[in-house]
């Protein structure tokens, strides 16, 4: 078998508040080897970024490759991205500000990279692979450490004046909610992140709510994941289903929200607390957007989970380091 | 001078809640005269249209025109309106349902009727005449009755999949909050309204509170409009100030939501409410919007009233009457 020329892989790189996801692909998107690390954001932005950097020499590491054989790396960071100039503006999660994260990176990597907003990098993971490209307007949700979105208009990514439309997670929804680490309140990020359902859950349980996750976990929840969720809630923990049912009821408004403003063709769900929490969220979110969103304006429009689940991200980035790098 | 032919002349409807002002305009929208009458939404859906056509004729009349010398009727409508079949889908602030206002106009009119949601409308009209078609991304947002809205994207009126889209006046800002026309709790509409800011001080006079606005207009406030709650305010009423105060407020935090959603490069603010508490409610609803727009999103974006203020319906249906006869 000939040995693949050095275009045919690309790294994609997932990074979030809590985690750093790399995997490699071939040209075809097929992935090949995935690292994840943590991401430490309270290390401070070098520190982090020299993560993300080794995160990607590793997974290349073990695909048995070399940074040479990589054409490109594409990356998703959370918060609002310049992706002409490759800077991270503004992301709450790492308290980042102005960070130049593509120059650092292509320093450190010597290799092209493409940075882009994490949940236009994730709608645009979903809509080019599984979505195959088809709907004409397409709003993506995803919903993990904080919430992030994406904007798909007449199949192209929406981006907005300053390059940061799709920040849906900080659409506010409760005035005078619970406070959003963006600095305001009553954000959906605020209410149906995996922070704020966490943060709502540890509350109760100093309050001296029971639940079976301390059981699992011990009475500090350390190391609570949104998979224990879906086992508290198939053991019958009503605390926990119903702390999950209100975040699915808050993505059904803002899901509704989203409809009354741009009218899309398909809303496609995703991200960790989806692709652990589907069966017990779906549902929810479905009719409570229906219920919330204008009479007349829903007909046809499907509202889905992501097959991909929480690889739209990495996929994603491969797709766009494929894309800007041709 | 030469008779202007046929093809000079075109009428633009605003039509709302409370009120159906239609304007004759020639060929370089110059408004040659406007008539207005109430719209009387309780008489139902055949009366009202009734109404509408006889608003046509009158000003058409007026302006010492007949209606062969008319070469289009447009009509913006509230709430979720199909243009290209000419049906209103749903209309709260009416009570409507389906109905066929375009075939049932063009009937009585003998003449070629546009049909366009009343937030497009308006938005067109000042996208074309006061923006000058200039930015690429627009968000129109128009306070009356109810608040309507109109998304231009590259240039473009943008509809959605449905064509209902820009129905920014149902995105719920307060879950749990006020009791809105289409149903819903907490949609913007239903807190920085008209029809809200009237409920809010209606409510409280009841409960005794004191306003310098019933001095003006009797213990029941009947017919209280907008240009009142100006005058109450000039007067030095805390009361009315405060009501108003907090309709700019909610009207922030919408602006900033679509900000955050679509970051647009011009966020244009219209409708009866703005035209006449311009000076009590702009400086707060762009304070507002940029306390809670993302950090970083709103940098070279305008936030401004409208100059034409509550003419852009009338403008806006005569552009659409005048493209679309083209």
């Amino acid at each position: 078998m000939p040995e693949p020329s050095k275009s045919e892989y690309f790294v994609g790189v997932d990074f979030g508040g809590t985690k750093i996801l790399a995997a490699v692909f071939d040209s075809s998107l097929k992935c090949l080897g995935r690292t994840k690390v943590s991401t430490k954001s309270e290390r401070g932005s070098d520190a982090v970024i020299e993560r993300v950097s080794r995160c990607v020499q590793d997974v290349v590491d073990e695909c048995d490759l070399s940074l040479k054989q990589i054409r490109a790396v594409g990356i998703g960071a959370p918060g609002a991205v310049n992706p002409e100039v490759g800077e991270v503006i503004f992301a709450p999660n790492l308290e980042w500000e102005d960070v130049a994260l593509k120059k650092e990176l292509e320093k450190k990597l010597d290799l092209p990279v493409f940075l882009e907003n994490d949940g236009n990098i994730c709608t645009l993971g979903v809509y080019e692979t599984e979505l195959k490209g088809k709907p004409r307007h397409v709003v993506g949700i995803f919903l993990g450490t904080g919430i992030g979105g994406g904007i798909i208009i007449d199949g192209k990514l929406y981006s907005g004046f300053n390059r940061t439309a799709g920040e849906i997670g900080h659409m506010v929804i409760e005035v005078g909610g619970p406070k959003c680490g963006c600095g305001n309140r009553g954000c959906f990020e605020a209410l149906a992140s995996r922070t704020a359902i966490f943060r709502k859950i540890q509350a109760a349980v100093k309050d001296g709510q029971k639940t079976v996750l301390t059981e699992m976990l011990g009475e500090d929840l350390k190391d609570l994941r949104s998979g224990d969720l879906r086992k508290a809630i198939r053991k019958g923990d009503k605390f926990t289903e119903k702390i999950v049912e209100e975040a699915a009821e808050y993505t059904g408004i803002a899901v509704a929200n989203l409809i009354n403003v741009l009218n899309p063709e398909v809303v496609v769900l995703g991200g960790g607390v989806i692709d652990a929490l589907e069966d017990e969220m779906m549902a929810i979110i479905v009719e409570t957007a229906k219920d919330n969103a204008m009479s007349g304006t829903t007909k046809g429009i499907e509202i889905i989970a992501s097959k991909v689940g929480d690889d739209a991200g990495i996929i994603g980035a491969a797709v766009l380091a494929r894309r800007e790098s041709k």
